[in-house]
């Protein structure tokens, strides 16, 4: 076994994680085209546009706090934070993985949102007098929505990728997204404000199924770099909590202005609020001497929030986001206990940050609890104008009736599914391409490969680092070594 | 003495701390309960339900963005980070008990609010029509607001109590909190935007007591589990700085529309800008060489912002925010320096975070500058209406005047006061039974007992780490173990 | 050379650092003197003094949704995020440093905001009617602004100054930028809505020029204190992710309500977008095996956002914005590569953030395409109101053009240099006075001589830590010792 293992790493030694060109020329390269394709599309939208004080007073707009603008940026701003700082930080948990955590999840969001501002732009707000994409407050926010999609993605496959590929499983990822969202939301006519389909089951699908098509049988599941340290745990919750927390502003965030809005947020915070209680329960109740699991309070707490995800804008009720969240936090760490090892060993899907657990199966249930509540409307409950409002009922769609909206999501649910595991498959294909800079199986879940890291000097007592007169430099510098020798002199 | 430390120890370790059925069993039935009160009594008010639309019609409301949620909901976001990062990170700087500083408070939090919706919505927003209680984005930030009190009484207990006791002084605390406030703001009709006696003065009162009951006479107060690290006082400058930072977003969260939530953010700011001078003057002045003390820095400079709660709807003037922002910095930092030792030595009060200067004086204080400035407002500084308004000299309190306002506001103190010693004495005699699975003496600030602590190994330095040749395995520490033998056999 | 080396020391031994009078004195009478003079000349504006109902009456305004509160608050919080958590952060990347970046960074920000209102006040808010200074919230977002300023200049003088130097720094700061805004944006009449030139252009002149003329030549620069560790790299990247997602409300905070802050939001967004693109890429290119440098990520990652200050509230165009943060990119970690050695080697000025990369060059970008940008401008893009609007063609400026209005903005830039320059020379002056307790080149970067700084037992292996059974207790204590015996032994 000493051989077959010392000929695995010479063959990984001969992996070439050097990205020095691939990651600066499709950085430069991708950047250059986005440049170009901004200035053949897109433009502002008129409430952005300096044309907008004739706009408003020809539309009889009383005042500028009308702009979309003051209804929808400090939502925007919160959904901000949950890109960059929640999933950022929720993937620092590896003891020698942080830099790669929230630096890779940094690059990919900054790149991925203006690739969805394009998509998105061309299925949804082309303004066919121009030729133009005409952005607003609200493509900002589906910009970053759609780069959610792909943060959940890099989850499934945290420490085992170069960033090379996770630009491209970005650039893949996005275009699905626009696809699949405009055929949800446009041709089938689904709702989903909060994304439990588009994003959640859609990425997470996507993410796992990459990771499939990458299995490394060699991984060596033992190695302490996948695991946390103390440290890095406390880390990880800054990430957790700004997510759980934001969460009603993500749900909410494109929903209808005034009630839709409102009960977005409500219906989140309730749900998510049940989650954590069940979270604490079932990671006491399935561990020796009921000690609580740092895993599971990182991520399980927040599958309330991704199960509401669709359902949030509707009357569900506040005892039906807390029956949600109940049941999605128990969900969710029973599949960190159970079904995470499972899926490894039996289907071959390394999940590192456990998305299966966060995203995939609230998702889906979201899906079709979104599709439940859906089905379940009545004019008794919504009011005449408020059902036609909260379902769209508007325009081609102005005979549909509630029953039938819930087979629409139903439908909805599908697409994201096949969207995802089609897609993933696809894309996994091309990742597995060896040109793309991947790390040796030894070297994954280390930031060595594609980072500068500092020594770690810590270890060294702060007197010697101030006071030392050795007369070699060299010994000084390899700290442990001297201060042994001195102690051992003295 | 030796003898002594280990039957004292043998002791101990008769206590048992296993919660793996308390904690489930707990969790679990409460958060059904919520699930079936939700049911029968918690709906959506008007302007988070489906009927908005209607309803706006019909009352001549011209815009989507004069509902409640756009005025109030930037806020609550504030306000709800301040309670699960600010609060939460606060407790981080422990050097081994952050898990269960940001954990514990996460749980608590979670299953505070939605008692504290059911609590206060009995109290205050019980439409008597249908027996419902109507929710909106004001009684999520109530809920955020009663849970804030209990989150301060965890302060005084934090490191010596279980989870299962933490959610009994929970369940208890947001019960008499929505009574104490019930009885200070409708029956004596004293204001209290941002709380310095309803939740400051209460909640810093219930933790001391119970702490005072909960007194543990053998704890070794030299132990270094009661001191922090570097990286842990970092962690606890998030918290902090999120605390002072939103501040402002707390005392106006729920005050009036227009003049009185721009007033009070701007008092609030004011005040705490004051506090960290004086604060870090005194942390200076009085440490031996002039070294500033993280302690106080982390907590005494938030002093100004509890003081001001009151006061702060009020037209306090930007020059009284700063004097009430300059003593409360002095008063809270010598209360760290001398009345913290003082208190743990003749009162038996073990204060681990210091509640009593950063809450209790503070609040106090608070609720005299609010009964000060009440008693002085007059027509001219106010104006008619302003007056009316700001104090809500409405309905059966027509006829106030600003001098009985502030005997009302003095009464209001004297009951957060007793309800704070009362109850505090009452839930500290439950606490003690022992069945709540709380830690020995030699387990308290550690999260050993209720946590997964994943084994650090920083303390081996990287060389050692990759290339250690040491041939006694079990000495080099466990976990390694398994790497090495990968590498020297290759 | 050891002789030489010890000579040294002994020199900086004779260096004071005991602040305790100083820093306390400093602090009490500056505070004291703050509360006399808010008292003299601080009231609230009319949006937030209890006489705002009557003034919405008299006005016709028809909701209080349309105090000004309601436009600026959110964006108001964001900022204070940026200033305090945001800088406050970035700069914890030193191993040893983190007390003093975070803390210093709070002190004098709280200081510098309560001069800046009236510094300012006295400038742009003064009423004549009564001479008094009206504070409202734009105020605050004002003195933020002012405050960030003296923050940057902070960042090249990073853990070489003493707390009180700082804070003289602060007082002349906000004085020298209360100045030269006013000559910029009343006299001169550019715009500059995010502060390129106003706030980064002189703010990083200032420190650089104020680091010039502290020039401290034995500076060890190989010392391990100069650096991070892992620890210390993922905190500033809390500090990097704040700024970065916060940005756009910093352009936006003060630029015309409707379009003006919801165009100023998008341009900043797309900029810094594109600014992690390029700044990945230059960082790979340029490292040896391609791999990417922290310091790098943590820094010109902001670069687009200075860099758009100035022009984001005009029509820049989305492809606009993608340009100058493309360019920025590069520039800056080029920079960073380049120019910081060079800086210190040839032009004395040791730079420890590096904010000639950060601030200062992107800051003058800034102020030359925002003059570009506004010479461009025509009627035909911003439409008649429009254009009139976004440049404040109105009063003495009536009959300005575009083309002049660009001339101006250039002539801004120079102002923000002088002042920036000239100032810093100044103040950097009377800074090298020996009484300021500022610390030897030994002590610098090190928060012992400033802190109490917790012994850091980390080192100390778990097992040791909870069950020694060492006789000498002493020695269990100085941590190492035991576990090196234990390995020398074995």
């Amino acid at each position: 076994m000493g051989a077959c293992q010392s000929f695995r790493e010479m063959c990984d030694r001969t992996k070439n994680t050097n990205i020095r060109f691939s990651l600066p020329a499709v950085c430069v390269v991708w950047q250059s085209a986005m440049i170009i394709l901004f200035g053949v599309f897109i433009r502002y939208d008129e409430e952005a546009d300096a044309h907008w004080v004739e706009h408003r007073k020809a539309n009889n707009i009383s005042s500028d706090i009308e702009n979309d603008f003051y209804f929808r940026y400090p939502s925007f701003q919160d959904v901000h934070v949950m890109i960059f700082v929640g999933f950022g930080f929720l993937m620092t948990f590896l003891r020698r993985y942080s830099f790669g955590g929230v630096g890779f999840n940094f690059l990919i969001a900054a790149f991925g949102l203006q690739w969805a501002l394009l998509m998105q732009g061309w299925f949804h707000s082309l303004d066919y007098t121009d030729g133009k994409i005409k952005i607003g407050v609200e493509s900002l926010i589906n910009a970053d929505f759609c780069v959610a999609g792909c943060l959940i993605a890099y989850g499934a496959l945290l420490g085992k990728v170069s960033p090379v590929q996770l630009l491209v499983l970005t650039l893949f990822g996005i275009t699905l997204y626009a696809v699949e969202e405009f055929i949800i939301l446009d041709l089938i006519h689904a709702r989903d404000a909060g994304g439990s389909m588009v994003i959640h089951t859609f990425g997470a699908y996507y993410g796992l199924s990459i990771s499939w098509m990458l299995y490394r049988p060699n991984l060596d599941q033992s190695s302490s770099l996948q695991r946390s340290v103390y440290h890095s745990d406390v880390f990880a919750m800054i990430g957790t909590l700004f997510l759980w927390m934001f969460w009603p502003s993500f749900n909410s965030a494109i929903a209808d202005h005034g009630d839709g809005q409102h009960r977005a947020a409500i219906n989140t915070y309730l749900s998510l609020a049940a989650t954590v209680l069940t979270t604490f329960a079932v990671s006491s109740l399935f561990q020796k001497h009921g000690k609580l699991d740092m895993v599971h309070i990182q991520n399980s707490t927040l599958a309330g929030g991704v199960a509401v995800g669709t359902a949030a804008e509707f009357m569900l009720m506040p005892y039906g986001s807390l029956i949600v969240g109940f049941c999605c936090g128990i969900v969710s760490t029973l599949g960190y206990i159970y079904l995470t090892p499972f899926l490894e060993k039996y289907l071959k899907i390394q999940d590192t940050c456990g998305i299966h657990n966060l995203h995939a199966m609230p998702g889906v249930i979201g899906g079709i609890v979104g599709a439940i509540t859906a089905a379940a409307a009545s004019e008794t409950v919504y009011g005449h104008e408020g059902l036609i409002n909260t379902f769209d009922f508007e325009g081609e769609f102005k005979y549909m009736v509630p029953t039938v909206q819930g087979g629409h999501q139903a439908g909805g649910l599908c697409v994201a599914l096949c969207f995802g595991i089609g897609g993933g498959i696809f894309v996994g294909a091309i990742l597995r391409l060896p040109i793309w800079g991947d790390p040796a199986d030894d070297n994954c879940f280390d930031d060595e490969p594609y980072w500068e890291v500092p020594e770690d000097e810590e270890s060294v007592p702060p007197m010697l680092q101030y006071n030392n007169h050795f007369p070699n430099k060299d010994v000084v510098e390899s700290n442990f070594t001297v201060e042994q020798d001195a102690r051992t002199r003295s």
